[in-house]
């Protein structure tokens, strides 16, 4: 099943694609240009995983780390298919970085990877955006570069995992403004989801909602205000988001 | 005005403080004894401000960092005053970090220093739990040192700020077993609390129930299991966990 949560008829409401269509939970049909799209997802931590891609690490110029390099975003920088996300003033290097998101659906600890799918509640597209100009502290987490408000794009939809034959096997793409810009597949990751999963659930309980991201493969690019970024992973959907000027009060 | 959300009656209440009765929102009152405390706020986000007291960094060997070092700590990792924190097995240096919390309450986004204060709903205790053994990779953020499931508890209640009229001036002190091992007071803080607040909703958008860790003083030392660790803040309160071994399945 694909599912949405939209505001429509004055209510935020979880919905089901059927097609072009949301059937919302008020059993009305909307048309995807009807609602505005939310997250598909409350998650209450979204962990992400960087270079978890060895050619992205090259582009970067950094080592491929011996553990998972894992980080938190904050939930308040999460926005949901077609919302802009907001360029901080004087920022000059910042980035879309598409990836694979797992939601984590019955709570869990301790899974082994062979058994870590099982919780897996479902799929959707995310946008790591990333602004550079903030990470020169890399001392410490980059909170800032990667925690900016607007800068978690989650969207369009929820997938439940038997609508994805094999996760581990999606083509991702990247076009701002249309033009290709990132290309990759979920197969380059050095560490499958299954195995993502069974180590952060090692320390952590994984609650419904939670969201994981993957990691972005090769072909990150900046943006500027005025672009148009769509995000897309095979099977699961395309994440489209306007990049604007932030505005200060 | 003092109050706590705890498990009674068969249903989580919000309770407020008289003495040393809690008094339920379904109007019983309370020994603290009777009740299961929980942390007195869910938050959505946990922010730590890592080395802000000068002499904390000293002891770590660490300089300060020119930009307030922040990180998150994942929700799962939030208890209430007297549950348990879990040492991980084969750990050797895990140790408390006793730390004034803010509360946040009205939802904010860019303000300024001279206003912060009035977006905050209250006061309480943390322990920013740390263990040291998951540091080494200190190239990407400590969420495992820091976020290991039990590693925040917060607590016993929150204080509205016309109950503590500076937060600026209160002492922190630690026992552990009863003996004195971390005393401080927040006037040591490098960036005093309305500066934090300032510098985070430059980025982010502070909403109800999200917590700011403000830092530790001098004075963090090794625990074990079978010790009891009491985190007390002037005014606050006085928050209290055993350490106990973690049971693995």
């Amino acid at each position: 099943m694909r599912t949405a949560r939209i505001v429509a008829g004055g209510r935020v409401q979880a919905a089901r694609v059927e097609g072009k269509y949301l059937i919302a939970a008020d059993g009305i049909r909307y048309e995807e240009d009807q609602v505005h799209w939310l997250a598909p997802v409350e998650p209450r931590n979204v962990i992400g995983l960087a270079l978890n891609y060895q050619n992205h690490a090259a582009e970067l110029g950094l080592d491929q780390p011996a553990d998972p390099a894992i980080f938190l975003k904050p939930t308040s920088a999460v926005i949901g298919h077609r919302a802009p996300i907001r360029y901080p003033r004087g920022a000059s290097y910042c980035h879309y970085e598409t990836e694979l998101a797992v939601v984590m659906g019955t709570p869990c600890r301790r899974v082994s990877p062979s058994q870590a799918l099982e919780y897996v509640m479902g799929y959707t597209v995310a946008n790591d955006f990333t602004c550079r100009d903030f990470v020169h502290n890399t001392f410490r987490p980059p909170v800032r570069a990667k925690g900016w408000d607007t800068f978690c794009p989650l969207g369009p939809t929820l997938i439940t995992p038997d609508e994805v034959a094999d996760p581990g096997r999606l083509a991702i793409t990247t076009t701002v403004n249309g033009e290709l810009r990132q290309q990759g597949t979920t197969a380059q990751m050095i560490r499958p989801i299954a195995d993502i999963i069974a180590y952060l659930s090692e320390f952590m309980t994984l609650m419904p909602g939670d969201v994981i991201l993957t990691g972005t493969p090769e072909g990150v690019s900046p943006v500027r205000p005025g672009d148009v970024i769509a995000c897309s992973v095979e099977k699961i959907g395309v994440l489209t988001n306007p990049v604007v000027e932030e505005e200060l009060p």
